[in-house]
């Protein structure tokens, strides 16, 4: 998607540890009008997918998913990192360990918003190495619910987590695929698929 | 508003210790096109503020505020509960003790996304003895900005953060405030301002 390789090349930062840094439009500061086109286009590439529900993964996928929601007209469910007092015991868990963070959280979604039978879309901002994107999938097939597709803002496409996902068959709609990043220069490069 | 306290009626559940779950369609499940009514209605409510920024805290609030944001035509950002690797040093910081979670959390926002002169509406879920909102405009004044307004689903009236605000002299806006809750009988009483 043009416009939001335009944006990661315009606002994005390379830091050490092959980080990209796009907290100024994508999962701190939020750009939503960025995300409304973001959303349309996830509509576009799964316009062939009836889609009962989208999940996401607290915190970052959160905006991304909702304002996508408009264009399937579902509800979002978000999974959570950790056990709340506010959540039932009755929970599908998994446990995901974070690229970015460095450790490994427990998440949960409560049995009532996963169902046996629904369509899952999963959303979320960036697929690395694909442990959240795994995790997930893990919570909708213990549901006996289906993983219809998965949305992704932006792929690191040196790492493996998008070209395992697509060989077990999942469809993988990547907005930005970053094929290169160079910490010196500051360069970024896409793959186009 | 009388469409969130219907909803709130029909699938709000009271629990122990003056907890109102309402996971079905706000914090945990999210109810897409209720969050765009409910982001219209903050417009309204705050049709005479020029707002530049709305400020958050993740992450239920997020969802809300990134609907309502599409009414504003402003970006959101939200503030985050732990210091990740992939933030800056240079943040805006404070602690807010958690009702729901029963613990202290600190808190941050990058300074560069919180900026001197700036008006922001604060959004959030939930408003109860007020913590989140104090730790917030505590962020946003050391930022030099200002606090335009507040914008809450569900304010817990008999809880004294809202009152203790509006003292203060903030404009706060809450989609439904609830009176009284009883755990045995399920009832859940709204008050009108």
């Amino acid at each position: 998607m043009e416009l939001l390789e335009k944006r990661i090349q315009a606002d994005g930062i390379v830091k050490k540890g092959n980080v990209l840094k796009v907290d100024n439009f994508l999962n701190h500061q939020m750009d939503i009008e960025l995300f409304n086109e973001m959303g349309k286009e996830f509509r576009r590439l799964f316009a062939d997918k009836e889609i009962d529900k989208i999940l996401t993964i607290e915190a970052s996928g959160i905006g991304i998913a909702c304002i996508a929601a408009q264009y399937f007209h579902v509800p979002v469910v978000f999974a959570k990192k950790a056990q709340s007092i506010n959540i039932d015991g009755d929970v599908y868990r998994t446990r995901i360990e974070s690229f970015t963070h460095k450790r490994v959280y427990d998440v949960i979604v409560s049995r009532k918003y996963l169902n046996s039978g629904e369509r899952i879309l999963i959303i979320d901002d960036f697929l690395a190495n694909g442990c959240a994107v795994r995790g997930l999938i893990e919570l909708i097939e213990c549901a006996g619910a289906t993983v219809e597709g998965i949305g992704i803002a932006i792929e690191k496409g040196q790492q493996s987590g998008g070209r395992e996902l697509r060989e077990k068959g999942y469809q993988v709609e990547s907005l930005a695929i970053i094929s290169q990043m160079d910490e010196e220069t500051g360069t970024i490069t896409f793959s186009h698929a």
